[in-house]
């Protein structure tokens, strides 16, 4: 579809995945000009998202190949349209998961464009043009201005790059936790990956006791000594499980994989909520009676609205709040990806898209 | 337990399980004198909660045999405690699911008695004194009056039973989701059962538009001509589930077997609640997309606080709020346990133990 769209003249190179093998290739493809609600972005980073990694392998059946993942994007601004008066040429912006959304509903006017129910991804979603989108596996992106956010000075590109995604996915549901204006909560972060790293840091930052709990003992060092975490709980570990019965107010459920909930639920105090953000390709089990014992919630959220993106940034920028990320070149993606899918990074790959970083 | 227990010299003739079975006979047991926080009640009318179908059976591996069901009590004061104010002889009163908890942590002082982590139950529990708890399939009743309540004049005593515990299981969280001040809403049931039929009425009379969400098509009219319920929507027809999609605000789900709530939680709008007020053995089925796309939550609600039972009472009193039920006299209480379990009741089966009904 996008090769036939009339106004998408601007060749570009990036690296798609152009089968259900997962494999990714180089691919140069088109982009449409910049328009007048739009920049140009010379991609600098971007992040590898365990979501790129369900879209390359199709393993929610909705992949459009070739499809060029990435929406953990960071670059610099090389074009601006004429409507565009919030960016400038040589900006330091970011690019998380939208594209478009239909302007005009309730969430798109509340900024909670993530919420439309026209939403259009950055990556394998339609534009309204009627193109596929690209992701930021690639050397350039045009990018509608309302879906780009300012990157604060003070944060290094390669590690602000995976905030576009992994940051906001956990901002968004503390921040509806009343986690940034009301320290000293206990919150629980399940899962000590690309989403929940930085939540700890987060979360820290904000002034709560963390625990973080895990299926593997060996991240319990790390955990407390790197990321700061105060408390560390084995989730295979029956015992330690009861001693934390109805002790935390929220937790954060970080694990793209399937996974029961009940022993989870019983660490939350009665009516506490429990935010799943990753996505399981399969239902998770929810049992019923840690659910109703403790008038618990289970809630979902969905990365972020645009407003909010920018307030995660600028209060990730005052924090100094970044991810660790290991930089690879864009020759090593599929590596990357096959150590991702073993959990093996700490904690986020990032390609070094414009080839800036000394690897 | 009970019968050597020493101040349990009341001899009461009841009707119990004796093994996993789930067959009811006729049980001769002891009870508690009364105590000066106690009142006790003669019996007139129990519900057949499904709960009683689970614990007679041991479906929950929880049973202690034998088991005398029923929390679903109405009756009438016999004998009244010393340090008992707010109950005189004669009294209409009504007990539910709760015989005792802590009365010192949070929940118990806030009257959420049901949240206390030391609760007992009105049946299979273990008492203060040590004794096994039994229930209301049974001519009289040792209660605490701080788990008593009074039943309004205006409503029948075998009608109001079943609101001892299907009522108050779907009013605590329709309170707690503010559905008694801001009508207008729209809300869904899942389940025409002995729980969903009085939350249709419920719903009603709070003043909102309300949804049956039900597997059998048969039940349209009755939900809509017997209950009132403005909209009627069969669960496995894909087309009417994907035309109700983002409709309700919350959705009270009461069905008690495993069941997928995906195509459930389609139907609510963004940030929309779903209750879980049944509670299948197994675990439920949440599938992560509707959850997460939806910034949805699922709540989890078991009976109410003493304080809101009462409420619940007295609303239910103001609205001529009862539940539709088929008397029947207690050597039928086994045919019912099997009509309950494959559904067949309109809408809940409740004991005449007294026998002061024409059956």
């Amino acid at each position: 579809m996008a090769l036939e769209t009339p106004n998408h003249t601007q060749t570009v190179a990036g690296w798609a995945a152009y089968d259900s093998s997962g494999k990714i290739a180089p691919y140069i493809f088109k982009r449409r000009e910049n328009g007048v609600n739009d920049v140009t972005i010379q991609v600098m980073y971007c992040g590898i998202c365990h979501t790129d990694l369900h879209h390359v392998k199709d393993d929610w059946g909705i992949t459009m190949y070739p499809v060029v993942p990435g929406h953990e994007i960071t670059g610099v601004i090389t074009k601006v349209g004429s409507n565009v008066k919030n960016f400038k040429l040589g900006d330091r912006v970011g690019v998380g998961c939208l594209a478009a959304s239909c302007l005009e509903c309730e969430f798109c006017k509340n900024s909670q464009e993530n919420y439309c129910d026209q939403i259009q991804f950055t990556y394998n979603g339609i534009f309204w043009d009627g193109s596929i989108t690209y992701g930021g596996y690639s050397e350039m992106l045009v990018a509608d201005h309302r879906y780009v956010v300012h990157v604060p000075d003070n944060l290094p590109m390669d590690a602000a790059a995976p905030l576009l995604c992994a940051g906001i996915t956990v901002f968004s549901p503390m921040k509806d936790c009343q986690l940034l204006e009301s320290p000293g909560k206990k919150v629980g972060i399940v899962g000590l990956g690309g989403l929940g790293h930085v939540a700890v840091k987060m979360a820290k930052a904000f002034g709560h006791q963390v625990t973080v709990i895990s299926t593997s003992p060996s991240k319990e060092n790390e955990a407390k000594q790197r990321l700061g975490a105060d408390y560390f709980l084995v989730s295979t570990d029956a015992k330690q499980m009861q001693r934390g019965k109805r002790t935390l107010d929220v937790i954060l459920d970080t694990v793209p994989a399937k996974h029961s909930l009940g022993p989870i639920l019983e660490l939350l105090k009665v009516n506490g909520t429990l935010v799943v953000v990753g996505a399981p390709d399969r239902p998770i089990e929810l049992p019923s009676f840690p659910l109703i014992f403790g008038k618990r919630a289970v809630k979902g959220s969905m990365t972020g609205g645009m407003k909010e993106t920018q307030e995660m940034m600028d209060v990730c920028g005052k924090h100094n709040i970044t991810c660790d990320v290991e930089l690879i070149k864009p020759d090593k993606i599929n590596q990357a990806l096959d150590r991702l899918a073993r959990n093996d990074v700490r904690y986020r790959f990032v390609i070094d898209i414009a080839g800036t970083s000394k690897l």
